[in-house]
């Protein structure tokens, strides 16, 4: 039995939503950054960065969500949910979500997690500034560049849809242009409707 | 054959290392930042994330380190850069990848790329005030959790060798208080003195 240990309206969503389109045999344990609880001696003995997703399997502990995305189709390959056979197309999916891990999410992270980065509070609301300018350039590339419709990777549902889709949650509170992302937000609306989906939410808000 | 596009002092180095060690077929082609090359219309069409690396394929480009590097090993299983066959280990290597590239790359890049994230130049300043933390926390936490010994995986070497020895190629020059690292030292001298790895370097050099 696998355990993902999630945040609402954090990026682990990505992760709960894949375990269950894999149909994992997994629970989700909530932990309660209100709390603090990240940051407990007992959940960094599960994960010492002090941060959700951590995906404890019988052999161990997973991190970081793309490898966790991998991890999950790998596993579960009755669910097709990346092209497994395919070196280049499943690099293509893993380079769509090393970029939403660490240019989209990094760019986020910015208005919530200055102090990771910077000390000065004026040098921090000077980060919070640039957020609706930077996530919003990382969404036109997507726009632009990397969504091929009607999903991520074009006619076939793979790990990148459910992570495209979590960062997507963001948007607004980010402050991005949303007229100018039409494409994004057709996706995101679609994914909405999904009742694995709409489920997951539903169990992380509950 | 493969055309891999790098810049001398960039991550590019780690997929240059993992592509000699495969014994691929490919050709090296230098951007030159200083030029502002990357910011080319031509090198946009090759990547319009205008960064280093990006390896073109006869199917198409692949970018992002994490996903290059998986790419490499799984078109070149011969070369047994990866456990290809152990989705659960194959995971273990990826998360590691993808720490190093969300994470520990990230805090770097605040030393010389802080306009990513704020305008300000009181804002950027801070930011790399904070640079010798942010970078020495990350590495202290390689140091403590996640460099297995000898290699980052144990006794296999990986594609996260080339990619951990790449960016502690950073750490003078990023501040961090090197003493309190003796086994990132250690792997980075013993990555040092391959002969592939020098060759790479010298490549990159000349």
């Amino acid at each position: 039995m696998l355990r993902l240990y999630y945040t609402p309206h954090t990026c682990a969503l990505a992760s709960h939503i894949a375990l269950e389109q894999a149909g994992a045999a997994y629970e989700a344990v909530r932990v309660d950054f209100a709390q603090s609880e990240q940051r407990s001696p007992e959940y960094r003995a599960i994960n010492p960065k002090a941060r959700v997703p951590a995906l404890v399997t019988e052999r161990g502990v997973l991190t970081e969500t793309p490898a966790i995305l991998a991890f999950v189709c790998q596993s579960h390959p009755e669910a097709k949910l990346a092209p497994l056979g395919d070196p280049f197309a499943f690099a293509q999916v893993q380079a769509f979500n090393s970029y939403l891990c660490s240019t989209v999410h990094v760019a986020h992270a910015h208005r919530m997690r200055g102090r990771r980065w910077a000390d000065d509070p004026a040098a921090i609301a000077a980060m919070q500034r640039k957020v609706p300018q930077s996530v919003g350039e990382c969404f036109a590339l997507i726009e632009r560049e990397f969504l091929a419709g009607p999903w991520v990777m074009g006619e076939t549902y793979t790990i990148c849809d459910p992570y495209l889709f979590t960062l997507a949650q963001w948007l607004e509170a980010d402050g991005v242009d949303l007229p100018k992302l039409p494409r994004v937000l057709e996706h995101r609306a679609r994914m909405a409707e999904d009742p694995v989906v709409r489920r997951v939410i539903a169990q992380e808000l509950a």
